[in-house]
């Protein structure tokens, strides 16, 4: 399974490409920081951060694309523009059929490290070891990219399952509501 | 000028399209709310709406788009989820080479009842009355959709002498730096 990693961000944001499956190495792809300038608009920035996403589309071509969850920041501004550019990339992946699956950093961190509350160096550190490469990707942002993908791989397959459990759970709960409904139609009926 | 206002959302998104002018009547041309199933993946319904705010833009061919600005919410998730609203139609706006503006809400209810505190109902009265339509449009999400137009086509003027003194005071200021550092390195030679 290739999946493409994305830390989002329009000052910065993550990208990493890595190769794995489960109870298989993980292997890096790529990896890299995609910046858009300040002194462009909102609007415009976003059309180059999602310009730049097709091109890793293209190259790359992964099975799945995992973003990181940005639940809260202190700074609120940040938090709209990273949930912005989370969702340009959600679109472009969306737009080539392709699944997009969100991950937390504590479901990252957890992932790769073991613990949810690691700290950046931490994972950083895990991240260059787990991938066997000779020195940490930078920034942060390449590295927590990495690790998203990392934890994609590894988790791909609980969530799968949990997924179609819910899927099952869901029909019967249906089915039932269903059976119901036609039960008290029927009674309504009869009287 | 013709603007499509965009009050952003995942489960509720209102579309607006309000043709105007500074000192003209604003004029009603499209109003509705576009919705996005909860069952769907967030990436799915983030190409949904994508998808509805293109088939807008080819029917309305509106000059700008208005965007309200979110900055907080009481409920994060859904904040995210306005966000990444937000996000995929300024990309839209952006690659058809539209001007995208944001407005907060505030400034949308300053504009339209004079006041930033107003609440739902009186902008939808104003709406209703500035546009002279029969009924008050529905829900409110649609309503605040033609509220960021019309603040939109009013405010526009003054933004743009703005953005203006905005770019010239910063032209001057890289201009005096420049000056400066050429000063600075003279000065170094000279030594």
């Amino acid at each position: 399974m290739r999946v493409f990693g994305v830390d989002p961000g329009l000052t910065r944001c993550g990208f990493g490409v890595v190769d794995g499956g489960p109870g298989r190495a993980v292997k890096i792809v790529a990896v890299d920081v995609v910046r858009t300038s300040v002194d462009d608009e909102l609007a415009i920035r976003l059309m180059h951060l999602a310009d730049e996403v097709e091109v890793w589309l293209d190259r790359y071509r992964p099975e799945v694309i995992a973003i990181e969850r940005v639940f809260s920041q202190h700074n609120v501004r940040t938090a709209m523009a990273t949930a912005q550019a989370g969702g340009v990339v959600a679109l472009a992946a969306a737009r080539r059929g392709l699944p997009v699956m969100f991950h937390t950093p504590s479901e990252v961190k957890a992932a790769v490290t073991g613990s949810g509350r690691a700290d950046k160096a931490q994972v950083t550190m895990m991240v260059t070891k787990l991938l066997g490469l000779v020195e940490a990707p930078k920034p942060a942002d390449a590295a927590d990219a990495l690790a998203l993908a990392i934890c994609h791989i590894w988790r791909a397959p609980m969530q799968s399952r949990m997924a179609q459990a819910q899927a099952k759970a869901a029909e019967m709960a249906r089915t039932h509501k269903l059976k119901l409904a036609q039960a008290a139609k029927n009674g309504g009926r009869t009287k």
